[in-house]
């Protein structure tokens, strides 16, 4: 199904070669102030041609309003939006179709539905996030009025990385690279790496992190809807997000729970963790601390080098991708990554509103 | 929320030290053959005190089938069971009632409903798992008639791993390990290390692995629910799960596209890839290739040896949990994984028959 | 689905003639004080054997909390609770499993689930409701302290009808009667035409009315789930329930809007309605005002007189259903109207929490 | 929630006079032939202005289709689609800003939502409907090639009623009629009595009755999503509908079971009943039998008489709208009531493919 959310539901629509693509966001209470210029701002973060290591395809993303918002302020009922997609070069396509491109969902989606969308990628495009960041930064505002804070930034690509335990970065620092990796050494590095690749017809992948502060000890559910468990549901929807690692935990798991069990005491009157190897989430639920999680995103799969391949008839084919393709998606990526935390985290505040106790239900 | 599952869904009820736990499995298709002996096998699985490492007590856990099989078969209604809660030493818990413990739930679930479960750990105890074993007990049943097989295992325990690239192994060889982990020699070092940590008072963690043949191309969603994102989802609800990785991403995003791109042949008539770093999954839609995940899993949180920790008064206290826990839950887990696998995919089946085409909806 | 609800959910499981009955109460707020004796209480009230015109069966029906409640409290967790099944004498059955008995759902059980429960009506029999009769008297405990009271009486049985616009009657009024009609002749006069068709091995149908007072204005949401929308939902939901008409409707229609349309004034600082042909639903919202509905409820479709029916193999044969019967089931609806209704309700205040605005979200 | 639907699910947004109207109708299986004339041609039937007694405004609704649909196919993404909204005179409104109209949603939605929208009806407008019809009549092609017929007519306005038992007329009769009642008499005298209704500045109600043929016994699902359930449902989310009666229940219930008990027999080879008391719907799954039931729609709130109204101040005042409004709604809600029906029907026809038993899933 294309919706996301229990209280709070995204519903996505649209080809990447279609009219239009937009989702409908439900869920949202009345008479909060949005400011629809934000909006177009995060969709601008996720926009291609930034640099020359994104693809120079200038998709000029204007988002319309069509529902839900009026005068600066939600309606409470669904918030509606679209963008028109324009200048596909579906002719690009052409030649591939009867081609299963490796490591694209070409096969499977022909395996599922029996047909592709014979004008790209259709709904497997990475296109379809634009709509997420559009429904993310709305949800975004409102989790910032709360004292809620998501950052996300490149962590590595390729074999490059930051420092080991590179202190938490600014959002001014990760918009300052092209490639949002906050440290300016290791961006310049992967920069020149990246342009090297390209050069090669090639692509890299990497890994990112996500940071979250703000977020109050008690929100998700104990069982199937932990915290944790619908963020990585979210991330791994995402195209090319491949792997969810709450906090540090593959190296965490190599310890003993003498040395990563976080100790709590009382700092300012508030329950505090003396260390956070937990990532701010335990049973499922979050403890007052930072909650962070590291994603591994694939390389793009498109690649003018040559490749072995399949057509559609069953015969091998040798492929060589043309057009304008990013070596690297994972840049593009970030805004994507911060808009699915937005969504999941707003869906469980008014989950926590509905249950928690006050005066109403405790007679 | 205590169901999951869109047409397959099951909904999990019992505190650990309440009556009962249990479940209901709801959306099995009627006149289905079931065998409940393979249920309480299975649940024998996951029973605790298999060895001298993991815990010594012995819950008797016997699954009582309340509704929903007859005679050997699906009715096609809710098949709901239960195992009765037995022996619970609550007096054990009743020193632990003013004592948040060091990376437990205790603070987080007091933060949630302004109240513990002063009985013992309640819902965020690891006992709930078994409602999930019962169930996907089940669901693997039918998916073994369909030829789709699953098999988890023990990957790493503390800093001891399988050898890199260790072969798929049996059933038979997993289980043959009391930690099961099928390499022999690399289990043996595992128990010993664990009896170590064990006389410490300490307790590991590790990663297990998961894998599934026989998955036909084109089950999963794309966008939200893709078939990568539902069991990401379905793991990191486990208990001490905290991360999930398909196939090897980790290591695969640091590889070029060309390296790690799989590409397609023709092999006996059926569509095959040469190589496997997509894990089975491309698009969030199966290719038809061997799924398989990575887990890390913390260590077990209830230690003997003393930590800081707070009482819910707001002091330090020295904490040293008594009684008998594992030094490493990540054995008993195997069966968990292999059940919530189970359930996704089967789920997943029953959303494929509904959509996909045939002659009954393509007039 | 065996499931119904939002954010209070009840999942329900159990044949009419296998172990046992019972159901998952999912989503209630914890620290929730709760009668259990007052949840036997209102299941005695569905109870048959209360007088000669009902089955003598005598089930003993006590409800088993399994799971969820915990020294008169809810523990936020999912209220589990079962009723062994008793006594069920199968036997009675095994005449019926080579015949489809008429306006029963053996044929279209048969039909949908290529099989019948072989032990009686399984899912199919009204056994099922006392499952919702505990989870309605729990939500109804919760509204009643918010100050929000249902009540439902019997209107009509057959062509016998309590006196135009009798006033709305107490609770007292309508136990006092053997039928729950709360007027004394009209009972009476029911009661011995009951009789009559009794003997005649006939049985017998009427509508129902049910009376919410105390609901705020503002619950309901707009366009699917209207108040309305789903108040009829849960109505039809229960067996034998075959019209659901808000107030009025059917005459309300016959006039012109000028003789229907409520007008508002202020009351004592309040905005009320002159007034009540909305019957205190508009748009699908609440308005204040009493909300109230009328329901039809079918004849009990076994009846000892014989009549044509057609066996399983396609033999036209002769019935005449033996055993305890009751010539009308609607007293025994009671209660189960005012379940549903209950469970609706609560859904739909845990949303509104949810929802409403407060200086928590409105920043 | 602004959706409906399990398997397949509409999802609607837009305000009446906002920027557009629209929907996303997700879960079409991949491949299926659509024809958007045809869906146009439903909305032209939904459309005012089609005599004088229809409120002369002239919607020119076209329906835009934005995705999921490409050359006459379903792709098997989300179909969405919208409907511009155009020449919304906004400032006919102005002056209701400041009342509460009678027996409209106005101080329901201010009660709920804390504002309302100021620009006409938002949401609780009939143009939402239009929603609906597009949605259905992509539904209506799908069962009318699996044979799958559904027509909906007038059968009274005010106290002028179609003669009882009425023949079940053609498409053809019915739209002959401008309102659509098939007897020309009955039509004729309808719409002299609206023509005076409408002098008067008054508007009337009355009932409609939908009849669905085709349906294979076996639809539906026991206890809470009965197929008469969900069809009260859908019915009763429909603006100004209040009463869902299936079949002829209320009279029905009037009877001793003798009386109206449905006999099997069969007929060429199929299982058939001698009667339809039942209505196609036995235990809430369907018999194979005509479905058909009764709904009462409120005559239009909007009226020209002056009535007693409140003031969002609190004041009394005398209010009498003006501006375009039908004197009559249902002949427009007649396309409205089949797009729900069908939507609900194939929602279960896709519900029904993955439960139903064949070689699959029944080794």
């Amino acid at each position: 199904m294309n919706s996301i959310g229990h209280l709070l539901r995204l519903t996505s629509f649209g080809e990447s070669h279609g009219r239009a693509i937009g989702g409908v966001l439900d869920g949202m209470p009345a008479g909060i102030n949005i400011d629809i210029e934000l909006i177009q701002q995060e969709l601008n973060r996720r926009r291609p041609g930034q640099s020359t290591l994104t693809t120079s395809r200038r998709e000029e993303d204007q988002v319309i309003i069509l529902s839900g918002i009026y005068q600066g302020k939600s309606l409470g009922s669904p918030i509606a939006f679209m963008i028109e997609n324009q200048g596909q070069r579906s002719e690009d396509y052409d030649k591939l179709k009867e081609i299963y491109r490796p490591s694209h969902a070409d096969y499977t989606y022909q395996s599922k539905y029996g047909h592709r969308d014979p004008r790209g990628g259709g709904r497997a495009s990475a296109r379809e996030t634009a709509v997420r960041v559009v429904a993310g930064a709305i949800a975004k505002q409102i989790l910032d009025r709360l004292g809620i804070k998501i950052i996300a930034y490149t962590e590595s690509i390729g074999t490059i990385s930051l420092p080991k335990d590179f202190a938490k970065p600014s959002i001014k620092e990760i918009e300052a690279s092209p490639l949002r990796c906050p440290c300016p050494e290791t961006s310049q590095a992967m920069l020149e790496n990246l342009e090297h690749t390209r050069k090669e017809g090639d692509s890299l992948g990497g890994t990112a992190i996500c940071r979250i502060e703000g977020i109050p000890a008690g929100w998700g559910e104990p069982i199937y809807d932990k915290l944790s468990a619908r963020l990585s549901y979210a991330m791994l929807s995402i195209n090319a997000v491949r792997a969810f690692e709450l906090g540090n935990a593959f190296d965490m798991v190599k310890h003993k729970a003498s040395e990563v069990n976080d100790s709590m005491y009382i700092k300012d009157g508030q329950v505090r963790h003396r260390t956070n190897h937990s990532a701010g989430i335990l049973g499922g639920i979050s403890n007052g601390e930072e909650v962070f999680f590291r994603l591994a995103i694939k390389p793009t799969a498109s690649i003018s080098k040559e490749q072995k391949s399949l057509s559609t008839f069953g015969e091998d084919r040798i492929l060589s991708v043309k057009g304008r393709h990013d070596p690297i998606i994972l840049p593009r990526a970030i805004p994507v990554i911060e808009a699915m935390t937005a969504l999941t985290l707003l869906d469980f505040h008014l989950l926590h509103r509905s249950r928690s106790q006050n005066e109403d239900t405790t007679p």
